[in-house]
């Protein structure tokens, strides 16, 4: 399912692309993978789209056509990438999906430039859109983008602090990943008319899956195989990020929490330290409990598409999504 | 007029930014000037919010009320305020109107999201608008945002760059100042339901006066004084900003062109060579170039606002407005 919609959806970011500047579809079609550092013709894969295939499968599951679902398939994958050039620049992270990141390729200036392009692009072409309920869509994708900055901005807050609390976290994730994914799940649907019957159980199985999606990222992100996620290993102990599993561990009682603490409020920690902060962590808790978080919020995902009235082939599409999206070993 | 409508826009503008979370809000209180860099009140004041007052009265030129124009207003200021924060950073200006720029305060990264958060808070805002017809004032900022960066990407490519054309420099500013100001003279007639017959001159309008603005920006930006416009002197110049003048000065046949190239081409001047490459864009006739095209621009727009079908009072505050924009010592 997501090769064949990103087969789909690759076209039409490119023909959305068209409407940038020489200079920023660059920058653009470098990031999305169909252009090498040089601008010349490159082939590598544009990432999963998993919001536009929900976009899509979400039009066909209020009885509508995957190309009702299509301006919203664009738009939210447009927001995604502007996210990611500007978390990337903002996090200081040099490599994306073992490559340079665009700002170490086409500078920081040109980067951040780029990242608003998209942004602004993503509005252009929804409002382009000929569904006589874009409008819908447009302030659902306002809302969400909104809402994703302000977790952004949370989880700058975040980092650093040993005080953070697993709710904290749990809000940051539902701005930060769960906005997104709410909006791309029921963007189709609204673009397709659908009502709040259909529309508010779609909104409730990608906030769900967004807090899945977060809970198997920040496992990766401390326990990840580098060669799979493309990250240093221990990567986010050593960037200091109160992830979920680092904030249920230092929120534990297990008598081992001391020393996590202590050890996280060190300014450097080299190899044997990340090793030890991550045995630390799992010793209090944190990697079980975000496992049973991903796994909880999966089921209360799928639970929610269930409950949705909706047809029976995209329910168990968007249901394979999610599965695939919530299983990346952890 | 530019004080009174700042006065009824500065409240509308905080209204908006309390839809943002804390710590975002924190930062554009601060560059917008009603918080310090603490969080604490402040009470500078927030710029000459040109572009608000002429969404204001755009509104009142086409019949409607100062109310009408409001969330046009309040959306075209937070589009010129996300530009600002963002430009600061892309050009590495640690200081805006003689105080420290909102990423030397709160870093490169928050600057860089609250710039994100306000673009899409211009959105969200003018979405919520009661207008019947916000979507068509929706639709002008979408394409005003992405001419907007377009003109930004341009501007960034012709840094340094020896041959850029006048006609070069005149389409980026086009994009770069012309877009937003052309949205703004008449983002408040279409959301009150004005026809083409009124919003395409007042459109005309903005992106000439847009042209006039740029022009006088760029001689102020190497002829002005430092103690009324805030930057170093000569600071285009060291910047090597392929600015209007500089342009001009470079394509003209003068004999002094020559020097001037060899000069820029320089890795480094100092204050006696900065000096000596205005002198000679001046002798290469950049100065009164720049100078008769402020003037030209600023006689367009205000023919296009003569001929546009308006009410008689707004039609002359817009153009006293212009006056004060393109009038402004050089």
């Amino acid at each position: 399912m997501l090769e064949r919609s990103a087969g789909t959806v690759a076209p039409a970011l490119r023909s959305a692309a068209d409407r940038l500047s020489p200079a920023m579809r660059a920058v653009i079609g470098y990031h999305l993978g169909w252009l090498d550092a040089e601008g010349n013709p490159a082939d590598r894969s544009g990432g999963k789209t998993v919001r536009a295939t929900l976009a899509l499968l979400s039009a066909q599951a209020a009885a509508g056509s995957a190309g009702d679902g299509m301006p919203g398939a664009v738009a939210v994958e447009l927001v995604h990438t502007f996210s990611l050039l500007h978390d990337d620049i903002m996090d200081d992270d040099a490599e994306r999906h073992h490559r340079p990141a665009a700002w170490a390729v086409f500078g920081r200036a040109r980067a951040i430039l780029a990242g608003d392009a998209v942004l602004a692009l993503a509005f252009r072409e929804l409002l382009s859109a000929e569904s006589a309920h874009r409008v819908a869509a447009v302030e659902a994708l306002a809302d969400a983008t909104g809402r994703l900055i302000d977790g952004q901005a949370a989880d700058l807050d975040l980092e650093g602090r040993m005080d953070a609390t697993p709710q904290e976290c749990t809000d940051m994730c539902a701005g930060k990943t769960g906005a997104l994914l709410e909006c791309s799940a029921s963007i189709g649907a609204l673009l397709a008319g659908a009502g709040d019957d259909v529309v508010a159980p779609l909104r409730a199985f990608g906030a769900h899956l967004g807090l899945a999606f977060q809970a198997v990222d920040d496992l990766l992100g401390i326990w990840g195989d580098p060669a799979l996620t493309g990250k240093p290993v221990h990567g986010d102990l050593a960037q200091r990020k109160t992830s979920l599993p680092v904030a249920i561990a230092l929120a534990s009682s297990a008598s081992e929490a001391g020393g996590l603490r202590d050890l996280l409020a060190r300014p450097h920690l080299d190899a044997a330290g990340l090793a030890a902060a991550a045995g630390l962590v799992e010793a209090c808790g944190g990697r079980d409990g975000a496992v049973v978080r991903a796994r909880e919020q999966l089921a209360l995902a799928l639970g929610a598409l269930e409950s949705a009235p909706i047809a029976a082939g995209p329910r168990a599409e968007m249901a394979a999504v999610a599965r695939f999206v919530a299983a990346r070993d952890f």
